[in-house]
C-alpha cells in the first residue's frame, strides 16, 4: 500500500452547536482539525496508507488531537510532542444567508514555534510515496516556512511526489508576501492544487489571471493550467470550484489537468452539513486517484466526489471509504436508504 | 371506533445525533420501530383503535418498547413477552448526496423465533375490523411465515379486511422467492399497497411490469392496478411514489384505486426531518381514510399527506393527527406560525 | 447615542430540540422572548441604547429574563419586580410541510395583571429620543391598555417619537374590538408598521383594503401607505413582506414609506433557523435606519437585511450587529467562510 | 388483578439539568408527575392495573402527559380532555447544602377549574378496588374539594378501601384551613398516611401532637397511631420519615401500623438522583403490600424499600417492579453488577 | 448602594461534561471565569452594585463574556474591548480520588499585554466604596502589575478601601518573586485575605509562619493574624480553610480577625458540584459581610457560607443572593424541598 | 519497550445517561469495551505496547470499535474483519441502593462465531513479552475456546509469559463447568488473577476454600495463594478485593503474591463515576508492574491505584499513565486542583 506524508498544524475547532451564535453558547464542540491532517484522514479513510507531522503539547489536549487521528487510522509516531499551546480557532456556522465566521487563536503554537532541526525527514520519508503540503504552513512563521523547505529538499532527494494546495489565508499573511513565497516552493511541487490562489503564482499580473480565473468555468481553468505547466512544468494541476448559494448551498465541480488536456467532473448542487475540510477532501480524492492510475476523468469525478460528500459530513475531516465516493460516482446520487 | 391489528416486529432503533457518521457518535438517539408498528402507532394518532402483535422479551428494553407503543395509545395487551433479544437496527441518517445506511442486526430475535402455537388469533381478532401486515413479516422466519399464514386465515374466517404493504426488503430475502411467497398470500388480501415491490406479483415477467412502474406516473400505475385487480380480485390498491432529489429532499405523491378508477393526489417536494416510516404512514392514512369511507380522490389525499407530513417528523412514527392532516390538505402547504 | 424605551411583556419560551414534536421532547430548550423585548435586544445589538419595560415576578426565572436582556446590553433598571407569575409560550417548530404550533400561557402574568400607577413614565423616559410598541400590548389586558396610552401620553409631552407594530395575534382578542382599539391609538404614533394588520385601520372597509394588500407587493403598499398617510398622518410607514414557501423557506421584502415616495428592499429567499422575531428584527432594523438618518432606499434595505438575518439565529432575538447588516447589503449574499 | 384509582392532578415538571440553577439553564428537562399520578404510576411498575383521574387540556402538552402515564401502563380512559392550561412547577435540584428549590405554577389549571359534575365516579370505580386522595387536591380549589368528597362519597358507597396521603403543601393554603378540611374527610379514609402532617388531625392541640412527632421515632408513632386509630377508626396507618443529612443524602425508614401493633422497617441512608415523589413512592408501596395481603412487617419493608428506591430514579414516579424491590429487600443493600 | 470595583482577568473556561476526561469529551461545557470577575459577580448577585474592569478583544468571544458579566449586574463598562485574544483555560473536573487539572492557555491575552495608559482609575473609581485585587493579577505581566500599582495609587488617593486575596499561582510565578511583589503591595491593602499564601509576606521565614499555617486551624490563625497586623497595619483579615476529602467532598470553615480577635465560623463538610470559585466566593461573602458592618463572627458565618454554597453550584461564579446566604445560616443545613 | 497481547471480545456498550433507567432513556451514551480490551487500552495508556486481537464485521460500528481503540494508541493490525455481528451489551448504571443491571445481547457475534483457523498467533506474538486472556473467552463458544487454547500453546511455545483474570460470569456458563474448562487452563498461566472465582480452581471443594474467600481480608488470601502455587505453579497470583457500600462507593485493595510472600496494598474508598472495568484496570497496574519488575509490594500498590482510579473515569477502560498513578500513590489522594 502506498504511503503518504502530510505536514502541517493540527488545531482544537471549538463550535456552537446547533447554529447557535458563539454568544448563545453554553457548550461548544469539539473536533480536532488543519488542513494537511484533513487530507492524512481523508486519505487513510479512503484505505492509504498516511501519516501526519506535526509538533504537538505533552498535555492532554495534544493528545487529544493524536488519538483523533489515531481513530482513523493516521500514523502519528513521527509528531513530536512537546512546546506549550496547540493552536485553537473558534468556527461560528453560518447558515443561509448569514455566513459562517473563524476565529483564529493560533499564534505562538507548538507547531509555529517548532524548529527544523526537531524533524528528521530522512527517517519521516522512509517508505514514503507521496509528500502533501500546503499554503498554510509557510505563512505560520518563519521557522514553518523553514521546516517546509527541509521537507521539500528531502523529498525532492528521495524522489518522492510532491503535491500542494496553495490555500492562500489573508489573516495568516498579506498577499505580496504569499505570492512571493509560493512561488519560489513551486519548483519542488509536482501536483498543484488550488483555485482563486492560482494567481498567487507569478506568471501573470493579478488582474489578467483574476479576469480568467472570475469566469469560474472549467473553461477558463484550461488556459491558466496551460500557462502555469509552462511556467513550473507541473505534472498535473486541479481545482475545485464552488459556487455558493448560501452558507448551506454550493454548486462543486472539479477539473484536473496534466496541462495539456483538462478534464472536469460533473456540477452538483450539495446541501451541506459541515462546509470545512471541503478543498482538503478533494486533495485527498485527488492524491487517491493519482496513486491508483486512474483516468485523469476519473481522477476528476473522484476527487470532486470527495469534494461534495465532504460537506454532508460533521467535522473537518473526511469520513468516507474509496467505495463509498464510487458508490456516489455510480449512482449519479442516487440516495434512497439502503436496507 | 373501529379496531385495526397489525402484526410484526418492533425494533430498537439506534442512530447518531446531529447528521454524524456511526463512527464520530458518542451517544446514539433510541427509537423503536418497525413497519406494521409504525402502522399501528399511525392510526392511533390519527384517532382509531389500533393494537400491536409481536412477541418482546422480558428485559427492559423489550419494556420500552412496549411503553413507546402505550404512549401514543396502541394496545398492547396481545403482545408476548418472552424470548431472549429483540431485533436492533442501526440508522446513519444521510443528508444531500451522502444516502442513509441501515445496519440490520435482528436475526434471532423473539418475534422471529417465536411460534405460530403462542397466537392466540381468535381472541387477538375480537372485535377487529381490519388486519394490516406487510411483507416483512414472512421473510423474517419460516415460523413468522406461519404466524402470517394463520393469522390471516383467521382473519378471513371472521371477514375482517385484510391490507397487506408488500415492502421487499433485499437484505431479508431474495427477489424470487419473496415474490413466490408474496403471490401466494394475496389470496387473503383486500387491500393491497406497494410500489416498485408490485412487480413482486406474479402476474407479468419483471420486464414488462418493471418497465411500467419506471415511469413512476399515476398513469402507469393505472395499468398495472387494473392488471393486479383482474389476476388478485384486490379490493383496493395504493402506491405512494417517491422521486428522491436528495437525502434530504423528495417529491411524493399518492396514487390509490379499486382496479377501474385510479386516484391521484397532488405532487409535493418535502423537506425531510427523518424519512424512514413514510410509506408506514402512508398505510396508515389510507387505512384511515378507507374505514371512513372517504371518496377515493380524498384518500389519496390524505393517504400521501400523511406520508408526507412523517418526513417532517423525527422518528419511525407518524405522530400526527386526523385533524392535521385535514388541515395540511385544506392550506396547502400554509406554513404560517399558528398564534 | 440615541436611547429607545420599549414596553410590552416578554415570556419564558420552551421549545422541543432537533424539530422533535412536543409529545416526543423530553427537555426543552429555553429562550426568553416577547415582540417590544425582542426590538430592545435587536437594538441594542445593532449599537443603540434600549431599555425594555416590563413588569416580572421576583422568583429566578423572571430574574433569569431579566439577565437574559442584560447580556445583551439591555438596559433593565425600569422593569418592576413583582406579582406571581410570568408568561409562558410552547413553540413546536415546523419543517417543511408541517408548521409551527404556538401554545400560550400568558394568562395572568405580572405583567397583564400590572397597573399603570405602578409606571414613572416621566421617569422612564427621561433622556429617551424614541418610544416603540406594539399591539400585543393593549390586546393582553385592560390595565395593559390603560398603561400604553399612559406612555404614550407621556410621549407625546416630551416629544419622543413613536413606533407601533401592529402586531394582530387572533389568539389574544377579536378583529373588531383590535380594530377600534389600534384605530384610536394612532394619534399618538409617528411611525407606523405592518402587514396584514393594515386593515386593522378603519380607512377602509376590510374589503377594499384587504384586496389591496392580498397581492402583497410593494406596489399595492404604496396605495395603502398614501390613504394612512392622509388619515392618521403618520410620518413614516413600514411592511415587512413575507411569502412562505415552506416552514423553513422564506422569501423575505421591506418596504418603507414616508407616504409620498415608497422604497422597497431586494427580496431574498432564506432558509431559516428560527422564525420568531422576525417581524420585530424588521422594528429594529427599521427604527436603526431612521434614527440614523438613513435614506428611506436604504432603511428599506437595512431592515430587511435585519429580518433576514434574525431568520438564521436561533431564539426570539436578532443577535446581529450593523456592521453584520452591512456586510450583508454590501456583499448580497456571499457567504463564503471568513478566515 | 386488583385495580387502584387515584385522582388529583399531573403538571409538567422542569427543571434544570447538571445541577444548574435555573438562571444558568438553556434547557429544561421535562417529566409530568404529581403526587396521586405518582402513586399510580408507581402501582402499575409494581404490576397493579391503576387508573389516574384528572382532566387536562387538549392541547400537546396534555396529550404529552396522558402519554407519559400510557407508557408506564396506567389506565387514561377517565381523564377528561378539556380547558385551558395545565398546572407548571420549576424544580431546581438541590445539592449538598444548597436545598431544592420549587416555584409553583399551578393555579387555573384545568383540574384545579374543573367542575364535579364533569367526573362519573360511578362509571370510573367500576371494578376497583382501591381509592388513593392525597391533601393536595382538596387544596386547590373548592371545586376541587367538591370532586373530592363526591368521589369519596360514591367510593364508600361501593365499598372500596380509600388511602389518603395528607400531604401539606403550606404553599396552596394556610395550615388551620387544611387543618379542619382534612380532619373532615378522615371519616371515608381507610388508610392514613403521613408525617409531621398527622398534626393536621385534630385529636389533639398541635403542640403535644408536635412534641411526639419531634422526636420522629418508630416508637414515638406507635403512640400517635394509637390516638388516631382511637379518634378516625382508620384500619391502618402509616408514616415515612426521613432524616435529611444534605439535599443529596437521606436516611429514610417506614412505619406501618394497625392502631395496636406498629412496625418499622430497617432505616437506610440513600444517595439521592431525585427525591421528588419518594412519598408517593411509599404509599405505592403500602398499598401494594396491604393489597397483597403481607404481613405488616413486611409491608413496612416493601413500602420503605419502595421509598428508597425511588430517590435513586430520574422523575416523580417509581420505575420500579415487585421484583426490584423484593431483591432489594433480601439482599439488603448488595449492589454488585449483576451480569 | 455601595460600589465595589475588581480588577482582573477573566477567561474562557472549557471543561468536559458528566466528569469526562478531556480525551473523551467530543464538547465543551463554557463558561467564563477568572478571580477578580467571580467575586464581581458574587458581590452582584449578593444585592451590591459592582464593576469589573479589564480588556478583551473585540471579537465574540470577548463580547460573550461581557455578555456573562451583564447576566448578573455587573458593570461592565469600564472593560476595554480591543487586543488579540483572550485567556483560555481548560479544567477537567475531578472525582473521588482523580484530581481535577487545569491546563492554562493564558498568555498573551488582551489584558496581559494591556498598558497603563488604558485605563482611566479616576474616571473608574468615581463613586466606588471599595476596590478588590488579587495575587493573580500582578503575576499575569509586568505592564499588569504596572495596571495594578496604579489602581492601588488611585484608590488611595480616593480614599478608598483595598481588599486583596493573596491566591497564589505556582503556575503563573515563582513563590520567592511572589513573595517579594507581593509584600510591597501590602501598603495599600486594607483587607488580607489569603490561606497557606500568608506565608508570602515576609514577616517570617517560610519555615516558621508554614509550621503555623499547617496546623490548619483557626487557633493558629489567630497568631498569625496578629503578627501581620503588627507588620502591615491591616484593617481585617481572612483565611477560608479547607480539608480536602476527595475530589468531590471537603470540610470548610472561615476565619475572620481585626488582629485582635478571631472569628471562626463553623465548619461543614460539602459535597461538591464545582469547586473553582470557591475562594472568590469567601471573598465576595467577606466583603458584602464587612460593608453591611456586620459583627466579624456573622462576617465570618457569611463568608464562609458563600464559599461553601459556591461549591454547590455549576461554574466559577457564586449565584447566591444575600437572603440565600441567610437561610442556609439559620437553618443549619436544612434541606428539604420548599414547597 | 514490551509488548503485550490481549485476546477477546469486545462489545458496543450502550447506557442511559444521568442515571436514567433504561425505560426513560431517548438517547444511549456509547463506549467499547470487554475486559481483554480494556486491559490493552489500559496499559497504552499506561505506556507499554499493546495490542488487541478479536475479530469484528466489517461495518461501521466495527469500526468504530477499532478506532476506539486505535486512539488510545492499541494496535489493531490483528483484528480480523469480517463476519455479521458484534456483541453489545447494555448497562444501567446504578446508583446508591439501585443495583446496575447489564443486558448482554452478545450471541453469536462476530468473535463467537470465529475458528483457530482465522488466527496467525505465530505472527500475532511476533515480539511480544506476554500474553493476556480472562475466562470470558473460553466461555464464549466452543471455537472461542479452542482460540483460546491454540493462543496459550503458541505463546508457551514462544515463552511468553502468559496472565488470566479468571473473571467468571453466571450469564455465560455454568459455574461446574466454568471450574472444569479454567482448571485445565492453568497449566499455560503463569500470573492468576482474581476473587471469589479462585474457587473456580479446583484444589479444594467449594465449601473450604469459599470459607476461606468470604473473609474478604488479604490475610485469608494468602493461604489461598500459597495452596495455588503448590498446586499449579504459578509465578504470581493477585486479587483485587471490593467492599460494596453502594452503587456508587466501594472500599478496594490489592493483592499480590508469589506464593511465598503476599502484599497488600492500602485499602481506599472510592466514590464511583463508572465501575465497569475496575478489573480490567487492575489486571492492567499488575501486568504493568511486574514488568517494570517494581517489588511486589510497589505492584500491590501500582494495581490497586489502577483499579481505583478507574472508578473515577468514564467508560469501560482506564485512561490513566503511569505517572498518574504513581502521583496518587504519592500524593495519598490530595486532591486540590492542580494549577
Amino acid at each position: 500500500m502506498k504511503r503518504v506524508v502530510t505536514l502541517g498544524e493540527i488545531m482544537l475547532r471549538l463550535s456552537p452547536p446547533d447554529y447557535k451564535r458563539i454568544i448563545q453558547a453554553t457548550s461548544l464542540d469539539v473536533v480536532y482539525g488543519g488542513g494537511e491532517a484533513n487530507v492524512a484522514i481523508g486519505l487513510s479513510n479512503l484505505g492509504l496508507k498516511s501519516s501526519f507531522v506535526t509538533k504537538l503539547p505533552k498535555h492532554s489536549i495534544g493528545t487529544s488531537a493524536v488519538g483523533h487521528l489515531n481513530a482513523y487510522g493516521v500514523e502519528t509516531s513521527h509528531i513530536i510532542r512537546n512546546g506549550e499551546r496547540m493552536g485553537i480557532y473558534f468556527l461560528e456556522k453560518g447558515y443561509s444567508m448569514r455566513s459562517s465566521e473563524v476565529i483564529y487563536d493560533r499564534a505562538n503554537s507548538a507547531f509555529a514555534k517548532s524548529d527544523p532541526d526537531e524533524y528528521d525527514f530522512a527517517k519521516i520519508f522512509e517508505d514514503a510515496d507521496w509528500f502533501h503540503f500546503s499554503g498554510i504552513t509557510p505563512a505560520l512563521s518563519s521557522s514553518c516556512y523553514d521546516i517546509t523547505i527541509k521537507a521539500l529538499k528531502e523529498a525532492k532527494r528521495k524522489g518522492i511526489t510532491v503535491s500542494c494546495d496553495l490555500n492562500y489565508r489573508k489573516k495568516l499573511w498579506e498577499f505580496e508576501k504569499a505570492r512571493k513565497v509560493m512561488t519560489s516552493l513551486m519548483e519542488y511541487v509536482d501536483v498543484c492544487i488550488g483555485v482563486e490562489p492560482l494567481s498567487l503564482l507569478d506568471q501573470f499580473g493579478n488582474d489578467e489571471k483574476d479576469a480568467i480565473l472570475k469566469k469560474h468555468t472549467p473553461l477558463e481553468y484550461e488556459k491558466v493550467f496551460a500557462l502555469l505547466k509552462q511556467r513550473f512544468g507541473f505534472k498535473y494541476m486541479a481545482a475545485n470550484l464552488r459556487k455558493s448559494l448560501s452558507a448551506n448551498r454550493d454548486i462543486l465541480q472539479g477539473v484536473v489537468s496534466d496541462g495539456t488536456n483538462t478534464f472536469s467532473s460533473g456540477a452538483y448542487e450539495v446541501e451541506i452539513v459541515d462546509r470545512v475540510g471541503g478543498g482538503d477532501a478533494f486533495s485527498a480524492g485527488l492524491i487517491y486517484g493519482l496513486i491508483q492510475n486512474f483516468d485523469l476523468q476519473d481522477v476528476a469525478e473522484f476527487a470532486n466526489a470527495s469534494f461534495l460528500l465532504k460537506h454532508t459530513i460533521y467535522g473537518d475531516a473526511n469520513i468516507v471509504s474509496a467505495s463509498e465516493v464510487e458508490r456516489f460516482i455510480s449512482n449519479n446520487g442516487n440516495t434512497l436508504i439502503n436496507r
